[in-house]
């Protein structure tokens, strides 16, 4: 489609999450062109996240139905809206759940990305400007998901939500740094920082835990032990430079403890990818006394209480979260994907499934089954 | 006393602490000669600090009685045992409850000041190298305290617990460097590094937390928020550059509502410094999401658990401890006395009351009184 589409609604495929935990339906959806800061995109590759599924099934949350879902992607700008002036069409970008206004405390501040204006907000399923979805179908409004909704062949997003990226990266692969690998890549580059031949605990070895690993890896960390209570996914996850493996069910005591023997008083730096609060614990209580240092990715429970002995941290440890490992989307995303580039990351071994945006529920169903790592959702044909 | 005394017993009087709670009574002691790896010292200066007290109480620890409390001071080198090399008789040296050994993990992590051979011990009444005491009286031997023992005119010291410093420095100010106000300052200086213009909280003004104010202050805070259930410690704090004051029982919600209220958000960094559990939990639920950092300083009861939800660090919040402010003894503390021969670090105000070694009993009168900060004891006249 050419910009000759301009200034006027699109009309094209969407998958609709009509109800809670149902599948998705492909149907036709109106997409109205962006307004005042608003991109619209053309979708070219998506992949399928947790977070989707989560809110997919919305078990707990406020249900917002019917929604468009979907977040980690890559695609091309097609228009812009009144004061956008960073993007033009054919640019390509990533799509990014969480914002960067570039005005607020938080994007001026060297140490944060939780922008005030346009940090994640799952219950809104509107635009920020005016309140309004971009979607309908046959005059009804579809709602929006974390100001993405990838899964359609055209969306609208807020610009500062978009970073513009070297447009010779495969969009095929670097889809899947829009969320859940650079969260946990960022988590040990940004956060965990350790250095060259230290020792890391990697709590969960799902996407985010093995992309955590893989930013030990790339750090020069000598020893990366993962820990998770599935024994499968260790083969896995020595690709992406885990080096030992400890199953918490295999031992009667705390896993803090096995890791502190392990390893002659504690890992240098742990980060835990779970969400588990017990998880939390355990990531903190592993590391060494006077440097270690504990980051927290997982999101937790909301009933959830992180507990310890105070005298855990007077022992010179540090606890620390991370959020979207602490990038700032337009400003920092651009040269994750030069890692790419570069072949100093390796993405292709998180990406084990392929299918068609008409199969996309075949892709909830390797979520569901926890089958490897990301699946990704071809738009086009 | 000169030179001549090496390798002789010393007579000489110390304050000794024959039971739990009871005044010390000042009598002759007998001061052994520095063994391997250990210096003899003439006290000249010493102050005392609430862990003193603490110990001496001996409520809730093992009670080491007879015993030579004291871990403030300032001293000449009398004489120094076989392997010393770094120091020789006439050096002005601070001793110091915790070591730099140089060769452990700790000491040559750039991160960590928790030496595994000379760290705290606060139940050992003895010296590490032969497991004897140093100090006698009629044969009978009369312990330690935390390997400094500084209640005495001679005392005998690992010299991995002696920090070498300036010999222009006025003992009687650059005492208090031994202990408390280094650690506060540290904790300030090496941990929270408060940026210029940004807000600081500290919870407890007494000598530590004012000491944390000073580090804020000397870093270029610009708001210095003290919070303290004593009302009467405001007036003292603002010379420490304490800017506005909150006392928590002033208010029906928790203390740290009230901060992030004050402060649009929250502080840049707290810094605790009570060892109160439930301040612990206000000093890092008032740090700004995003880049906020919370020093625990403070040392806890033993049962305490520290709360939060997990949330509350995933916004990219920061929680750590420190221990003697992150200060290596022998490596830093030299420096920590040029800041004051600078003028950059005032001591003066820190203290308030001085006595005659005769008199050390009313240092413990104003300790217990709450009185004041720091209370000098001078060895001489």
């Amino acid at each position: 489609m050419s910009s000759s589409t301009a200034g006027q609604v699109i009309r094209c495929k969407a998958a609709i999450a009509w109800e809670a935990g149902k599948p998705l339906v492909i149907e036709e959806v109106e997409v109205a062109p962006p307004q005042k800061m608003e991109v619209r995109l053309r979708i070219l590759f998506t992949s399928l996240c947790h977070t989707d599924v989560y809110f997919w099934e919305a078990k707990g949350q406020t249900p917002v139905f019917p929604r468009i879902f979907g977040h980690e992607a890559g695609g091309i700008v097609e228009s812009v809206g009144e004061g956008v002036t960073e993007l033009k069409p054919g640019d390509h970008v990533l799509p990014v759940f969480t914002g960067e206004c570039k005005e607020c405390a938080h994007c001026k501040s060297e140490e944060s990305n939780m922008c005030d204006l346009l940090r994640i907000n799952t219950d809104r399923g509107v635009m920020i400007g005016d309140g309004q979805s971009r979607f309908s179908i046959n005059g009804k409004p579809i709602y929006h998901f974390v100001g993405t909704s990838t899964f359609s062949e055209y969306t609208v997003v807020h610009v500062g939500c978009l970073a513009k990226i070297n447009p010779l990266a495969p969009l095929d692969k670097v889809c899947v740094l829009s969320c859940g690998i650079s969260t946990g890549l960022g988590a040990a580059l940004n956060v965990a920082k350790p250095k060259k031949g230290s020792t890391v605990a990697v709590f969960g070895l799902g996407a985010v835990g093995l992309a955590a690993a893989e930013g030990a890896r790339i750090s020069g960390a000598s020893r990366i032990i993962g820990i998770d209570l599935n024994p499968s996914r260790f083969d896995e996850a020595k690709k992406f430079g885990v080096t030992e493996f400890v199953n918490p069910k295999d031992h009667d005591k705390p896993v803090q403890e096995v890791i502190v023997e392990m390893t002659g008083g504690g890992v240098d730096r742990s980060i835990e990818c779970t969400g588990n609060v017990n998880a939390m614990i355990s990531a903190f209580e592993c590391v060494h006394d006077g440097w270690g240092v504990a980051v927290l990715v997982g999101v937790p429970h909301k009933d959830a209480v992180f507990k310890t002995h105070p005298m855990n941290l007077l022992n010179e440890r540090t606890l620390k979260g991370t959020f979207f490992g602490n990038y700032k989307p337009r400003s920092d995303l651009p040269s994750v994907v030069e890692k790419y580039m570069n072949k100093e990351l390796e993405l292709e071994k998180f990406i084990t499934h392929e299918v068609p945006f008409s199969e996309i529920n075949k892709a909830f169903g390797y979520m569901l089954e926890g089958a490897g790592l990301r699946c990704i959702i071809r738009m086009e044909g």
